[in-house]
């Protein structure tokens, strides 16, 4: 019994959560609203409820007096399910059955996608880039005397079937010494061309049989964060992954920055060092993790945005924030990771993901690839939200493309308690519709002290439902609860009481706050309605939404949609990529087909520059609201909204 | 009047010669002996000849008393001919008219083929591998946005319907910077593929138009000495030419003991550093002279022997001297410059000549392609002369090539006087048929020191065809000249008096050094036949005959082939290319077709290894003859021959 039901009275609302899971947490995952601030250490104990049937373990506690706990009384956020169990939770006497049901959706995160390795397989089109090949070759004769790049050849085309073959220098070198040292049994490393007519290229010559070991990686270079992973290319497996900060974070926090120093004397110079040096630290510690040796990896694959892919090739990236916005290429030319100063080995061939304009970069593309978004008959929606957000649409008959400034509200910047996901970050939210009360739910089940993007989403589609705000973001001023309260002129929700945060002070929502998620959500909408306006068709077309990015998993996605940051489509129709970039350059280490496909894929994505569209100032103005103008567009939560009004 | 005859009397031979030509090298030519012996400094004063008719400049000397002046003596060695003469060799009584005619062949040398560009441009062959294309870009603006790479090729593709294009890193690291510093108008530099279906790759790019700067580099990498060539690409011209001792040879002389030195910790990159140091050197030195940019030379093309070309790659050559004699490849894979060491510029492109076996070369490769051999009809016979000799037979349907060791006799070496070719050398010379007195002739007409190995060849053939030496090298010991004398038990015919020399003592032709030409000429000439009767054929069918290598301009071809050294056809079919791997790479550079052919060229060229072809020795044997055992395949000298023995 690995999963067991847990039903709400007195809402009759039933649950199935895995065993283990926190009784507070499944009742969030019912849409069951228990008062908690203290995000589950126990400390508030706000959330009690009393067990009507079954077991549970925990959930006792001093705040709970001894005649409580007899008739059944627990904290919530201290029970593990672990058995089915009846609990209810006791209610104000002015709630009614009737509030009840205008609790808003359960909480519903998006499905999560993940590289598709046996698929992959089955599909014949697990054909990495690079391959071993063992030979035994004959030792040469009086009458057999060729040279022994020769013979090499010769026996890959008997013994292998391979043909269009070339090599390198540093394989010529090689060779003499390896086949006279290995009794002329070697494993030689080919790449596979990305075009059809293409050579394949001989990588590395091995003494002996070394066709068991034979690695990629798979880099995503971020603004923030670089992450690197190994993969077994025998598997499919990855065997390590890691990450780092990018180092060139001291030198800026975001791309604009960076750009700017890049433009100083040796500033460029600096930056290529710095990003590839977090890389080389990166791959050691995979290296070192999966117990490889170096020599066996034989291809890397990197994808980052324009900014940071040009800072690392070493190409001065200053036209990027300047109009018209010119990037230097889509395409780069085949590389070795050596030439990019990348300190593996000598022969490993380095992919650079392609870009498609100065804000739309290769980390997309990846996105794209890896999701198998070009593949797809549905239109979709990709998005990849940060700072700034990317959005694709599109599917294998078309893709266009846009980026747009979100600001950076999703990563808790311009918010006043925003911060990061991290330990402390309120990541979810419940209100009493009658007395305001909050739970709250901190990553890490400690006392808060922060809001993450997910947690404020989440804050403001749950107040706006409840009408603690309005579709400006300002809340309701007569609503009479302590929580709500004007400071210093601005007015604020009380999320969590001084006592009990990890802070010395009460942890607030403020309208500004609001003011600006609702810039940051209003930005995405409109770049996805302009978007989608320039290639003729209207949000109602969308039948699938990939969602990449640090913080997409978290998303409560109906609550996306209240607040109009996504359209209303199926919640089971979205996915989560997780990270797009890191999950493409994985898949292009695991298919040729990927690097043939991402020429034309990136030739494609038509780029369209918000700037350059009139519409889009409109369309921006016209979703600045909750959850935009045109409720129409949101028919799900206009019907929750009109079920609660004839109340 | 550039040119004025001279008739020698009483043998009634007339000569034309260039105004300004030495009479006494008139009388060479002539095939007219005059005694003479100290090079032509007026020393010995024997060249004494009397002018009939019509005047000449010079000639008059101490050594000839006042009334021999006024009858018309002088010495033929300080004459210089500037019109229509008469003149009288004085002749010993005892020589009739009969003897006269017995004089041995004219002397007459190859006519030499040299870079053919007016009939490349004739043949629309005139394809540099790399051409410069002046662009001049639209500016980006926001309705034109494409990458700076993107734009680039675009009008790559409009303005000059050039496709299939691939660029490099440096170029995409330029790319941004330079366009917009001269107001996107710049010149890229294309590479034409060596294969139909390859890429047109830019190497470079320039600001402005700078088509008419376009250079590429020859060299030659010789075992003893490094030529380069600068060519201007726009004209064909050679601009620049320079030589140096390639640097190696203090690690030993000969490739056997550079590969012996290459085998020790350190040697084999101590050798490619000491080569490319050399080459770096010669290239400064063109690159100056020519007064060209640096930046502005595109390709450069390498061809050299086996050894050579693998120290120049540093690539370990031990397998070369060893059986079977396995070379590490024939063809390399495309490479820059710089990738060798060799410090230009970064984007220069090296075409390395392909090798066909451990002894046939870059070096013969290159001549063969130079020469236009694999181009033609009749069957030719390609000859590169040194101490190792390398054969080519064929003609464009098949070809075959060997090598043999013919030792160091042509180049002076174990020859008791041999030398170089260098002042005073003795490179010319003949025999008074009555007296056996010499005329001698050297390198920058100075006094003797020493023998080089045209003068070697031609002293053999006379004496054979006048008796003085037998048809194994030995002298006739009855002649009773003091010229012919045995030293120590060696048996010598003394070629100048000491006080005639530049040396202490009396300069001689050992038999000892005729055992060593007839073994070089042998081990040559039975390497021919080998090769010939390897592939069904015999000498008698060879067509044509191409010598390459430093000497053969200076062979008289006659003498070559009255000592069996070359088999006997017209000299008019008889080519010298000079330095036939120079020329090939200066023929690469001025077309693409040489780029494309010699791939299948190589492949074409069979390769026979003398020590494993048992009939060799046999032919080896057969030919330690003057000229052969088998006198019937020299029907001209045979003919001589029998004249001279009906006297």
């Amino acid at each position: 019994m690995n999963s067991c039901t847990v039903t709400f009275l007195p809402y009759d609302r039933v649950v199935t959560v895995p065993r283990g899971e926190s009784l507070i947490r499944a009742a969030l995952h019912a849409g069951v609203h228990i008062n908690a601030s203290c995000g589950g250490e126990g400390v508030c104990g706000k959330c009690r409820v009393i067990l009507e049937k079954g077991n549970i373990e925990g959930g006792l506690s001093e705040r709970l007096k001894p005649e409580e706990t007899e008739r059944g009384y627990r904290l919530a956020c201290l029970c593990k399910v672990v058995e089915d169990v009846v609990v209810r939770v006791p209610i104000e006497s002015s709630m009614d059955k009737s509030v009840m049901n205008l609790q808003v959706t359960p909480r519903r995160t998006a499905t999560i996608q993940q590289p598709d390795f046996e698929s992959l397989k089955e599909k014949g089109l697990f054909i990495p880039p690079v391959e071993k090949i063992f030979l035994s070759l004959p030792s040469p004769d009086a009458t057999n005397n060729m040279p022994d790049v020769t013979r090499l050849i010769e026996m890959l085309k008997h013994q292998a079937n391979e043909h269009r073959l070339e090599l390198t220098l540093p394989v010529i070198r090689k060779l003499p010494g390896l086949l006279r040292s290995h009794d002329f049994q070697v494993t030689v490393t080919v790449t596979r061309p990305v075009r059809d007519d293409g050579k394949n290229l001989i990588l590395n010559v091995q003494g002996g049989d070394t066709t068991a070991a034979n690695y990629a990686v798979a880099v995503d270079i971020g603004t923030t964060t670089v992450y690197g992973q190994l993969i077994d290319l025998a598997s499919g497996r990855c065997l390590a992954e890691a990450g780092d900060f990018n180092g060139q974070i001291s030198y800026g926090e975001d791309v604009i920055s960076r750009i700017i120093y890049a433009e100083k004397a040796g500033g460029l110079e600096k930056l290529h060092e710095v990003v590839v040096g977090t890389l080389n630290g990166v791959l050691q510690k995979i290296i070192a993790a999966a117990k490889v040796d170096a020599e066996d990896i034989s291809t890397i694959t990197f994808a980052g945005n324009t900014t940071m892919t040009q800072l690392f090739l070493k190409i001065d990236p200053r036209n990027i924030r300047r109009a018209p916005y010119v990037p230097v290429a889509t395409l780069y030319p085949p590389l070795t990771a050596a030439d990019v100063g990348i300190r593996i080995n000598d022969h490993a061939i380095a992919l650079v993901y392609p870009q498609v304009s100065s804000f739309v970069g290769g980390d997309i593309v990846a996105g794209v690839m890896g999701s198998g978004l070009y593949r797809q008959d549905e239109l979709t929606l990709f998005l990849d939200i940060g700072t700034n957000a990317e959005l694709v649409v599109g599917n294998k008959e078309w893709l266009a493309c846009t980026a747009c400034s979100a600001g950076p509200a999703f990563e808790g910047g311009g918010i006043e308690f925003g911060m990061r996901a991290a330990k402390g970050a309120i990541e979810d939210f419940s209100i009493d519709p009658v007395t305001y009360e909050p739970m709250i739910f901190t990553i890490g089940d400690v006392r808060p002290k922060g809001i993450c993007g997910s947690g404020l989403i989440t804050m403001a589609a749950v107040m706006f439902e409840h009408g603690v705000i309005n579709n400006r973001g300002k809340f309701n001023r007569d609503h009479g609860t302590p929580r709500i309260r004007e400071t210093n002129g601005v007015w604020e929700y009380v999320l969590a009481w001084k006592e009990e945060t990890q802070l010395d002070r009460d942890i607030v929502l403020t309208e500004p706050d609001l003011d600006n998620l609702i810039r940051a959500k209003g930005a995405i909408y409109s770049g996805c309605m302009t978007l989608l306006e320039e290639v003729g068709l209207s949000l109602d077309a969308v039948e699938r939404i990939i969602l990449a990015g640090g913080f997409g998993s978290y998303i409560d996605l109906e609550k996306a949609m209240t607040i109009g940051l996504l359209p209303e489509i199926d919640p089971d129709r979205v996915t989560f990529i997780g990270n797009g970039s890191l999950m493409g350059a994985r898949m292009s280490s695991l298919t040729n087909r990927i690097r043939k496909d991402v020429v034309t894929v990136t030739a494609k994505m038509t780029n369209f520059e918000l700037s350059e569209t009139p519409s889009y100032m409109d369309h921006y103005i016209a979703a600045m609201f909750l959850p935009h103008t045109e409720i129409e567009k949101f028919p799900r939560l206009k019907a929750r909204m009109e079920a609660r009004q004839k109340k």
